[in-house]
């Protein structure tokens, strides 16, 4: 950086020297924090608001010195930082930052560039496919795969289902729109009613409607039951609706079920549907062999979404969405103006084509930096740690005589919940109230652990029932974290039951 | 980080040593490139599958040295930018990076986290409406506008957009959907001819369709003609079409013209339409007092985009979209599963209920980083700097003989085009082939240019004409980047001339 200093405040970039002091300081804090960021509470303390009431009001005429930018970051913004580098971070699905990740980031955001098309930098386009091509590979997926990155699952189940409205070539949706047409019937989407909310969101965007969302009814195991699915097709066949697409889930949010997807796809082919597998966190499980049964059929899917950002150590935001119809994405979205066009606009692939995001930030770099620095060995290592620990913590449940496992556990989630009577039926009081305070219970557990600030995990309802969810993903989480959470479990679980 | 070594490849983080030698590395090579970003060719020279043929094609099974993996970022991934941050970058519409927007970066790949809901981390959706406010002020925009960063304009409009069809409360396109129903007309949006291609791209997502958007005619220096746009509502109102929205758009892409925002404004009003101003690129300009006249009617807008990762020295991702009406958003997007709920969830915002995309990135750190650094009058010096740098290149080809400017220069972009006729008409050839001729002379001046590796600008095509834009927001160009541009130009010239 040049050596340019202002007359007023900063009206030049950093010099090299002030930028050498302050990544020096906060490679120092980064360095220090990963070195013990259980001295953090996990679920941040503050309330609403307390930020805004630490930082003044307006704008800043002149410029600050950065040195007291990062005072201000360590004494007041660090406070409301929900800690998901936390080894104790169970909730969600945890997908903490590592090394590569992070330096991938800080290179990506030097260079600033904006891979739109090829020619504003080849780069950005060419690792794209290249990271993805490698993932492809780990996760087994068929050749004739393509991928693109884009930010979240929400935007890649977007696309995918803006691809597969596209699909219905006879209605020109692109062209003629939705609206005011006698040729076309309401369209139909499946879904489990596990799936998760962003496929609803989805739905809602491209105009077809929340009631014409259709959530399949599931098993025991919270897995999509096909002759419902089925049932559903027929009846909306029979009452003029027009079918267009069904989401299978591998992983769902709540208990990470997996719906089967054999049958899914056999369905789906022979009604003429586009499947969409929204496998955001359980993909990344696919690069595991012992693992592969649950991802059967996946290469029949049209398309499918996998997170690299929810459990591959690749932070936030970097969702890989992978389509067998590359050109239904194009002709669904592509559109270029004159001043987009270039002389490799046939010859190179064009990102902005593949979707309604023009700008598109070089994410690849951070994801082919994780592959290449953990190694395709490396990575099945560490999602066998954690499937280990998982596994582990289950153990423990099932043996306890007040906890109980609420659903197989699949990958590294594990939902459970408190259930004190669980050896000893209370004949006196009936279920329902049983149920009840069982709720309550576990509400008050959940939100007692997640205060002590030493743990956070979320929670979700499974048949109505309160569950506490323990989702392991972090690259920091070891044995002793998996037991500080039974530790504080028991503890909480006395301190509620003894009264 | 943890002293833990992996018995085999990386099967743990890195370690702090290793983190502390890759990133001094990393700092190390940031530093030099910045303080001589001009030793790169601005437009990458490598040909469509360069780095493919670089890099091997599959996947490392052992985890790799990062000493090996920054050496294949210098040797070979270098090579495919395209450098956004070099001065002589002038295309599209140039953002380089800042040291304040890379450390901003830096911390928030580090901290990984997901503002999904305000638990998940409050300092992300504290921070955004912090610096969001400050950008507000800053800009003049009215106290009723509250924001919320997304990744790019194209998904600030889809949102906007969203919110604007629902606003149509009596369709309940929400829950009803689009397709097949008796009493929803076919919608139509409005916008200039010269409207980003984005706001398209949004229409087909929404099932508007392509057909339904209004391509309003545009005045000699490319602003919406109002005129035709009441023209064309009222033809639509008569033809049984429901309009819903118009956008207008300060900056255009192509010339960076102004729509008269005042009348657009009235005629939203009186026949009840959503009123979105596209200001991604020129928003940033409203800090200007002096140009503030251009922004005249903004706060009656319903909605409004400002990029700035587009002239505010804050790298891609950023994108502000302003909302009077942010309950209609809420009402167009909000939906919360159970695994999704929190006991701050109606004592809170949670930025999930703005958007489509669940996943948030902490993109407010770098924003609220880069105008603490710069301050209010540092950004204000810095954009006065671009607009006064503009200025001096038109003067120029005003004066010149054989270049002519092509649109106003309203703000840092200057469109032009060599035209060695203009002084010395052509009476043997018809105007026709006159603009064939200059059309083709051009595009071969854009390529001789580019092909230097010294300067990049892009084009357009203003009235059938092939345009040359030059477009300066990057921190870093001065007086004599800009001269080299106009050396280059005039040595192009008389080569492309002197036969």
């Amino acid at each position: 950086m040049k050596e340019v200093t202002g007359s007023c405040g900063h009206i030049s970039d950093m010099t090299s020297r002030e930028f050498r002091e302050a990544t020096a300081r906060v490679i120092d804090w980064i360095t220090r924090y990963f070195e013990n960021p259980e001295e953090f509470p996990v679920l941040s303390q503050i309330q609403p608001g307390d930020i805004k009431a630490a930082l003044p009001g307006e704008p800043p005429t002149d410029g600050r010195d950065f040195e007291a930018i990062l005072n201000d970051f360590e004494n007041h913004l660090v406070k409301g930082v929900t800690h998901w580098n936390h080894p104790c971070f169970f909730a969600y699905f945890p997908c903490g930052a590592s090394g590569a990740g992070i330096i991938g980031e800080l290179l990506s955001a030097t260079l600033g560039l904006n891979g739109m098309i090829w020619r504003t930098s080849p780069v950005v386009t060419e690792l794209e496919d290249i990271s993805l091509d490698y993932l492809r590979q780990m996760l087994g997926l068929a050749s004739d795969f393509s991928g693109v990155i884009v930010d979240t699952a929400s935007t890649s189940s977007l696309c995918a289902l803006a691809a597969a409205r596209e699909s219905l070539r006879e209605y020109n949706i692109r062209e003629k729109g939705m609206a005011g047409r006698d040729d076309l019937p309401p369209l139909t989407l499946y879904m489990s009613q596990e799936a998760h909310s962003s496929i609803e969101k989805d739905a809602i965007v491209l105009g077809v409607g929340q009631e014409n969302v259709r959530k399949i009814p599931v098993d025991s195991e919270y897995r999509m039951i096909p002759v419902e699915l089925e049932r559903n097709i027929l009846a909306d066949l029979g009452n003029g609706f027009r079918p267009f697409s069904v989401v299978a889930t591998i992983g769902t949010t709540s208990s990470t079920a997996v719906d089967p997807v054999e049958v899914i796809a056999d369905i789906c082919a022979e009604r003429g549907l586009w499947l969409h597998i929204d496998a955001a966190y359980a993909g990344s499980a696919a690069i595991l062999p012992e693992k592969r049964s649950l991802f059967a059929g996946v290469n029949r899917a049209d398309s499918l979404v996998v997170n690299p950002h929810k459990w591959l150590f690749t932070q936030l935001d970097c969702s890989a969405l992978y389509c067998r119809k590359p050109d239904l994405l194009k002709s669904a979205f592509s559109l270029v103006p004159e001043y987009l066009t270039s002389s490799e606009q046939d010859s190179a692939k064009n990102l902005m084509d593949y979707g309604f995001q023009l700008g598109r930030r070089f994410r690849a770099l951070k994801l082919w930096m994780v592959i290449n620095y953990f190694g395709s060995s490396g990575l099945q290592e560490l999602l066998r740690r954690h499937i280990d620990l998982a596994g582990r913590l289950a153990s423990w449940i099932e043996e306890s005589d007040r906890f109980e496992i609420m659903a197989p556990v699949n990958f590294s989630t594990v939902c459970f919940r408190l259930n004190p009577r669980t050896h000893k039926p209370d004949t006196h009081s009936p279920p329902e109230s049983q149920e009840a305070y069982l709720n309550e219970l576990n509400e008050n557990l959940l939100n007692e652990l997640n205060t002590t600030g030493r743990v956070f995990l979320s929670h979700t309802k499974l048949d109505g029932r309160y569950t506490l969810r323990c989702a392991i993903g972090n690259v920091r989480t070891e044995e002793k974290h998996v037991r500080e959470l039974w530790n504080l479990l028991q503890e909480q679980a006395d301190r509620l039951t003894e009264s």
